[in-house]
């Protein structure tokens, strides 16, 4: 239990309304009752039938409403009071005894092992990095300090994890990029993948997704990229910071990503391509080339969103337009034979 | 050994023919030899060559055939023979040594643990559940009972699992949602995900799916959902009962999707979109909005599948239709000028 | 540290230049320093401001360097160089005693399993095959000789595995497929899945891709196929010899794939196609029929890559079109009412 009062100290926030009021949780805006303070994005939301003790909401939204917390930015405001009433699950005080730390492994103050986590030899973790069961650090892999390792997460050699990185579940960073050239008889064979993945500081990659080491050189994520699940990074990619990308997107080898660049799901970009700083780009495009100047691409071969749409509004009705081109050539003939 | 009388009491069908062969298997309709029993869901096929000692048919169906057992339903009946000829088999009897079950989990009678299983502070697991090698269970995570846990399967904290699921190997059930705020300087901030999974009962999950946790309400899966491998299913999301949904499809965040839905493949829905019960989807369809009423959907953006298929097969010809109105102008100039 | 001469030796190439110079290393054209080695696959590339020692190039470029390694297959000799100078990494000398191998499993020679790996009963891993941390052999699987399976790898019952395997972290082989049929009520109902997984020789499987179990009979990998990570491949499916598959792509219930096929990713086939000898796939196609002629496809539903590539140029421009049947219709009306 926290009052309104408190929770606007906490928020930087100003307030309205009765800050004495004892609150005990967010919730949505929906399900929010007495006791629970809600957040609103849209100013233009219909308030009947809302039960929040409270709603933070933005500076200069001309929301009524009986208590509010004025805020600059109210789902940042919300981030931190999630934390706030639902602290972090303390998992793995401490190094499991059946974890398996190679005797040449490093690890820093404070780090937690789970049960059948295994860190190999001549492998680096940072202070304060957690890494839960079952997942698997290879030798000579390097993490950062203040990680969170989720289970069955594996990291092979070659990798460099920067500081306060959160890995989900089963992702794989450093398996071989795809890489074959085909022999005389047309057979193919392996081109080795010695290369590296380097990722930055306040990273995050959803569970079971896969970034591929690169061929000699090294496939690099910059700080704060966020991946969701599913996804694949061929190897030799380069994501630029702050970048996000949904599920199930692929990227193809050697693809220069920009910074702050948005990708739907199910995007799919070919190898060798880049992509302009902040580009937006819609679910299930498929990028076939260069994009050098920001914007909203969709589609495959992707074109400006708007070109896009326009295109498929008409391909619904192409029926129609074929049927106006033969009503011409009867009536053209018609004229003709006049 | 079992004679084709005793199947048909099995199968409660209708046997015509020699009721004392014996069968020793099941197989396809290509493969069946002597001794074994096939099924054939269609009725127009031919039937040359065909070796099998018997065969199961839906009763309405005018197949010839020395001998035949009469059902209601042959590929259930067919399901039915192959669990009765390939009993499942056991794995890892009673609770292996090398699992680590924390002294404050509750397992209930005859579960089953494979070595490097892991069972965290609190998690609940029902009787007769059978959990594999690698799999790991968070604290406080519920599973209900006789469900079959594959190896290297991750269920967080927060997930409650009905009973007699399926998990397939790889599985992370529980895994933070994609959710992300850009600060006052660009920067993507991570918006906690402090809500929970909630599955029911017959679930089946596919190899390497995700099924995220919701932000702070659920995200959840009703009674006899199906999932394919490598499908994401996002924060927030409900899905109906008897729901089936095939590989590699993703479902964005805070979709409603209807029960008995049938999704194809590569499928991808936008965020907050719901679906009708009954509703067909075809593979690689891009669901943009609401589906209110239940139909067969294609194309991306999606619509309905047989506008779809007019416009693609006329896109097809697109060039000739160019060529038509260029021919259109042309004419139509010397018309004007006669 | 090597010689050229040494190396034109390794390479079975010919040397033109200085044989007595010493070579540290291999990188990439751009990156290569003194004392490193390049490799050049296209002859019209500019030199300019290239460091390398020397390059290896094929036998018929006119390429202009002091120091050359002329080769058949410039790539392949690039791949033999890359394993000279970065042997493969030794991970888990031995079997751990931290693994668990039931006393029914049956390790060939110079087997080396990861702490947490488990070998169930009946299981039979062939001589010099390694299997890192937490990889999960269930009972009666079989793996050949000579391969590498990475850590938390799942190979389920039934799975046959060749020679010389390339398994890569979080994959999944064997895994039921995606078989229901709805009863009465329109429940689904699953079809147990009891059929194999068979995979040849030289076979390659990217991270967390999953190969599923065939229902009755078996799900086939001929020799040489190579999958990049997350690709699903359903029961009951045959991927010819030297096919090679990227990303993200799916494979529905028995597809018959040829040799030789090169798919990109993304890529989504339905169920019973077949796909023939040496066909090109582009990244993101629907096949939703046979291919029965080798050539290169695109698009969805897919069409031959050259109609496809015409079609959607003139979609972009569809609205042009549309206007100008709108002008015909004008001008023609007109010139009805002259």
């Amino acid at each position: 239990m926290i009052t309104l009062k408190e929770i606007c100290r906490l928020l930087d926030g100003d307030l309205q309304g009765n800050g004495e009021i004892g609150i005990q949780g967010v919730n949505s805006l929906e399900r929010a009752g007495a006791g629970e303070i809600a957040f609103l994005v849209k100013s233009n939301i219909d308030l009947d039938g809302i039960r929040a003790a409270a709603l933070i909401v933005a500076r200069n939204s001309g929301i009524a409403y009986p208590n509010l917390v004025y805020v600059d930015q109210p789902y940042l405001a919300f981030a931190k009071l999630l934390e706030h009433f639902h602290p972090a699950p303390q998992f793995s005080p401490g190094i499991s005894e059946r974890a398996r730390v190679d005797p040449e492994a490093r690890l820093g103050k404070n780090v937690r092992l789970g049960a059948f986590a295994y860190i190999g030899a001549g492998a680096v973790i940072g202070d304060d990095t957690e890494i839960h069961s079952g997942a698997v650090v290879y030798p000579g892999a390097e993490v950062g300090h203040s990680c969170l390792i989720y289970a069955n997460v594996v990291i092979r050699e070659g990798v460099t994890l920067g500081n306060n990185c959160i890995i989900h579940a089963g992702v794989v960073i450093g398996a071989d990029g795809f890489g074959f050239t085909r022999d005389a008889e047309g057979i193919p064979r392996k081109i080795p993948q010695k290369g590296k993945v380097v990722i930055g500081d306040y990273c995050e990659i959803g569970a079971n997704s896969c970034i591929d080491r690169s061929t000699i050189e090294e496939t690099r994520l910059e700080d704060h990229v966020k991946l969701d699940n599913l996804v694949q990074v061929g190897h030799n990619c380069r994501i630029g910071a702050g970048t996000t990308i949904s599920a199930l997107t692929g990227i193809s080898g050697s693809v220069d990503v920009g910074r702050n660049v948005v990708m739907g799901g199910q995007v799919g970009i070919a190898d060798h391509v880049s992509i302009a700083d902040g580009t937006m780009i819609a679910g299930k495009t498929g990028v076939s080339g260069h994009i050098k100047k920001r914007g909203i691409v969709a589609g495959n071969p992707h074109m400006e969103i708007r070109t896009w749409r326009r295109a498929y509004s008409l391909l619904r009705n192409l029926d129609d337009y074929v049927d106006r081109i033969r009503d011409l050539e009867r009536k053209l003939k018609e004229l003709e034979e006049r």
